[in-house]
């Protein structure tokens, strides 16, 4: 059995879509058990005629709840009845747990996972790595997209080899193409950070790295993952995301400006359907956090209850699938490798 | 009359999009001048029989071409007789040449001009200031694109200053809206590099700074200018150009994918149309660098007439609303104000 608490409140659709994700999970994973996080009432009272399998799932009551505008050091340290904390401490205390999932406020959850949680041995900083769509169908990793807005080419070196292990071990990609985001394709790009991390990934055994990236081919689908510091690697998704929703609002409000570009999109509805699911980050669940010393898995604030069924599977497969252990073994031998 | 030497090799479409765009500024400026370089008799044959004011433009002859993927330190060393390097000299030398366009190989124009033309007073490091279209039909400035990986606060705070007067005078853009690009919205976002540069850009007078943008906004229109380092600049204009080029692409892949799809795209060719050319970058010109010491800009590789054709009305304009003199002023008065 796999357990796994979600923290059922601190998104914009909780705690409703927590906790039906949560029960699609639980239907969907027979050796998944799931501790919801949050006002006890409010949960049973949205449980009220489900239908589950209720030995699977355990409520844990927590009156509070963090706000996406708190200072996270003081969320963390003040409210300790919230539903996030109290997931963090239920992770942190019970061995059986083996991970969390949340949708609230990023600043604490990472604040929280780095000094309760703490990381796998080995780990010097964990990273963030989403999943987006790429054009192909297929789908590319960002490591890191914003828990460490200052990098050294150590932080990289490990951000490479635990996003290939995840690509490999969640989603079943052998040998992923890992690559480093940078200004051009030429070893000699970027600043001293990225020069000195092309040399050491180039000669690390233990990962398939194909050169630098520039970030208008993240969605060519010719890379598996991407590697690049916090700062630019929000950016790098922040823009994606955006530009996606303003080009597809534009052409929603191009076609709704003249009757005939409507009719013509009347031949066209389940197209524009898929492009919607296509581009829509909720079906690619959320941003887990590598390194720490347990599963973390990080959802939208907007996660709806695909997002969160989603969010749940990944925490299930990364702890199926021993990721924990395989950074670990992989950082002891290759971290220190000189080639 | 505002002279303007325009390399006329070195893009994807030289030199006959060089030539047109130049034929095309003659007519559009009748104070303008051209110099075109690059080999005579390919420019002579190429002018054959259109028609133009031959009083304002002159050819000097440079038969050598600096390719992309050239090392920028060893071509302007050793292609002397390139038609940029060609074009850099004349502009040194001559003191009637306001200025000077490219669309050849970014790293050795920007090696050039740092070499040979040289900054203006009081400029730290000159930076790229590309222009983007926004949603609501304006435009957005991004300052630094890539001519500087790695910046501190006071390069970002000369950044903002140059960028403000170059949207306000060259787009006419009244006390232009300057933004900070970040990971957040909140001052305390960020490194310690935008932390100060955040405080610095709150006390200045001389621009109208409206605090942190995420990258996801960047095409709102709620902004005029987002001020960053060169790195994650690059980060943010090339996936914003490629996010919208691989999206236009899938949706034209989606609907030839089925016949009824096609049925409908017939009612909307020419929305199809404006979207392209909304989202057409050579509608816009090219990437200007700021804080030389004479007017340099930088049109894309992949350039047509009109891209070029408007690289030469923003050297024209810089020239025309004497943005150096307005720069040198204002770092001269602001770049050592204390608040």
């Amino acid at each position: 059995m796999i357990k796994i608490v979600v923290d059922c409140f601190g998104g914009d659709h909780s705690p409703e879509a927590n906790i039906e994700g949560s029960l699609s999970a639980l239907d969907k994973f027979k050796d998944l058990s799931l501790i919801l996080t949050g006002d006890e009432s409010v949960i049973k009272s949205k449980l009220e005629g489900k239908e589950y399998d209720a030995d699977r799932l355990q409520i844990v009551h927590a009156p509070d709840v963090i706000g996406c505008d708190e200072k996270p050091t003081d969320a963390i340290r003040l409210k300790k009845e919230s539903s996030m904390i109290k997931a963090i401490r239920l992770l942190r205390d019970e061995d059986d747990i083996a991970g969390m999932v949340s949708v609230g406020s990023t600043g604490a959850l990472v604040a929280g996972a780095l000094t309760r949680i703490g990381v796998l041995e080995g780990v010097i900083r964990p990273a963030f790595c989403p999943i987006l769509p790429t054009m192909n169908g297929g789908i590319v990793g960002i490591c890191d997209s914003g828990a460490n807005v200052e990098v050294t080419a150590a932080y990289l070196k490990q951000f490479a080899i635990m996003a290939s292990l995840y690509l490999e071990n969640v989603y079943g990609i052998q040998n992923p193409r890992i690559a480093l985001l940078n200004v051009g394709k030429e070893a000699e790009k970027g600043d001293s950070i990225r020069q000195e991390t092309y040399r050491t990934l180039s000669e690390l055994p233990c990962i398939n790295f194909v050169g630098n990236m520039e970030s208008r081919d993240l969605l060519s689908g010719s890379y598996d993952a991407v590697i690049c510091d916090g700062f630019s690697g929000n950016v790098l998704v922040k823009t994606t995301e955006g530009t996606a929703v303003e080009l597809l609002l534009k052409v929603k409000e191009t076609i709704f400006s003249r009757t005939i570009y409507k009719i013509g999109a009347l031949f066209q509805k389940k197209m524009f359907a898929d492009l919607k699911s296509f581009m829509n980050y909720q079906n690619y669940g959320g941003s887990v956090l590598l390194g720490t010393s347990k599963v973390v898995v990080k959802g939208h604030g907007s996660s709806k209850a695909v997002a969160v069924e989603k969010c749940i599977e990944q925490a299930y497969r990364m702890e199926a699938s021993s990721l924990s252990e395989k950074i670990t073994a992989a950082l002891d031998k290759y971290d220190h490798y000189e080639g």
